[in-house]
């Protein structure tokens, strides 16, 4: 059901990738946005955004771009925001909302504080649990939020107004919003997203470079290709997200090494107890999350 | 289309688990058999088994269950193997054929050897490469194997014949019938198979037990769901596999953890140009899989 007066008016998209795009046109099809201008270093994902009626038009930069906008969304890989908030900087009216759709928060918070010299009480940052292997503008998805989580990471400085519409934002694309600390958001998404991205990116090269046998992948299975689907994700994206998020993901990095040299450990000695023991707690907290997901599915 | 005549006339299966009663279920389906008789170490299972109409009935011990057998189809956990192997080994007609649809070769060699005293030419190992988290009789489905690999490792000593009736059996249920060798088999298995297992495992079992926020999957997203479907497999299973296939296992995750600890280490140096080929790499990889692995679905 569309709304009966847009949330906010003039929006400015910078990066023209899939959630960003998908964002778009959940808003537009609510009508909670009034107009929308982009950019993108890409020439041809702006001329095929227009075409596909997520922007109503380009701008010739990002600086232009956010020029009389009440919100500017950020969907640039990680590495190039900071880039983007010193070319828009000087831009930006003082009541313009700012808000982000990246995996790591801590970066951004330190990106904000290089380029303004202090939190901007009018950033929200955000970033919603959702994807997909796929990307780019025709990619563009307007149900991918639906029933997801998205996890903004309010400071005490921040705005309540702006938050409020971000968050309305949000909901109106069918988000569930969550509200959590940077630390948290960040140590939370190295364990469950991005160090299974880089097992899964590792596990392939390895396969595909190291192992004598060159027709491996003829053999695998649906097993395998649950497993790796992960991998067929944007390298320069998750290249910047293990950089940006560093800490975190070497840490959950680590915490799992461990553990898995332990279970090394049990298979080599054959150790059955402590295999079960392995093996049947993670199938309990398995079946046990897949039940939370089957159940925020159908909410 | 069912068959004009079968292909063998009277089948035992050994272990009602779900592999084993969905290829009967398939060469029921088909005519391939004429008479199904049953056992497994657990009553309801076998009642389950006849009520479902899988097997014609079920025999007081293995050893009854293989008297008059012209095909003995193995599936229990593959150490317990060497147990029934022992039990049954005096009531195996001559001429019997014997298979299994474990996913381990060599340790079923070893277990015959030292059981018969010698390989035995009407033994023919097999293995499909098709599973389900899902276990046990009442998750058995006919097509499961439809347009799935299944390799069968037939020695030189090998019975041709018996070779033979076994592929046609897997070939009846839908399946492509690929030869190999056990040690090859059972390397490839541990690198595309095992490993991911054991990883899924792992990384699940860490977060859950070591990770210091307890809600953690509650932001997991669908991501981490296909990745760590695996780990929902039955641990008795996997726990008989790893121990089993221990030397190939333990060689992929050495080379695995190898790759794993430079990967860390680009991280940690932030070398972008290291991490962007593994990436790269790796999605070049996992997209020529998916390739592989939908031509194979078409086919």
């Amino acid at each position: 059901m569309a709304l009966s007066s847009p949330i906010i008016s003039h929006v400015c998209i910078i990066g023209l990738g899939l959630i960003g795009c998908s964002w778009i046109k959940a808003l537009r099809s609510q009508g909670a946005v009034t107009s929308v201008i982009g950019f993108d270093s890409n020439l041809d994902s702006m001329e095929k955004a227009v075409e596909l009626g997520i922007i109503d038009e380009y701008a010739s930069s990002a600086k232009e771009a956010v020029k009389n906008a009440d919100l500017v969304i950020l969907s640039v890989p990680i590495l190039a925001t900071k880039r983007i908030l010193l070319e828009i900087k000087d831009s930006l009216s003082s009541d313009t909302i700012v808000t982000d759709v990246g995996s790591v928060k801590g970066q951004l918070i330190a990106d904000m504080d290089e380029v303004f010299g202090s939190y901007q009480s009018n950033f929200i940052l955000g970033h919603p649990i959702a994807g997909s292997e796929k990307s780019g503008v025709t990619a563009a998805d307007e149900s991918l939020f639906k029933n997801h989580d998205v996890i903004l990471t309010p400071l005490e400085k921040t705005n309540p107004q702006a938050l409020s519409i971000v968050k309305q934002l949000w909901q109106v694309a069918g988000a569930r919003v969550e509200l959590m600390g940077v630390k948290q958001h960040d140590s939370i998404l190295a364990a469950t997203s991005h160090l299974p991205h880089l097992l899964a990116y590792s596990l392939v090269d390895t396969l595909a470079h190291k192992h004598e046998n060159k027709e491996i992948f003829n053999y695998a299975a649906g097993g395998f290709r649950d497993f790796t689907r992960i991998a067929a994700s944007s390298p320069q994206m998750w290249h910047d997200i293990f950089t940006a998020n560093k800490e975190a993901v070497i840490d959950a990095l680590d915490l799992f090494s461990e553990d898995l040299s332990l279970l090394r450990q049990h298979i080599e000695a054959e150790d059955s107890e402590a295999m079960m023991k392995v093996f049947t707690q993670a199938k309990i907290a398995r079946d046990h999350f897949s039940e939370i997901l089957a159940r925020k599915e159908k909410s």
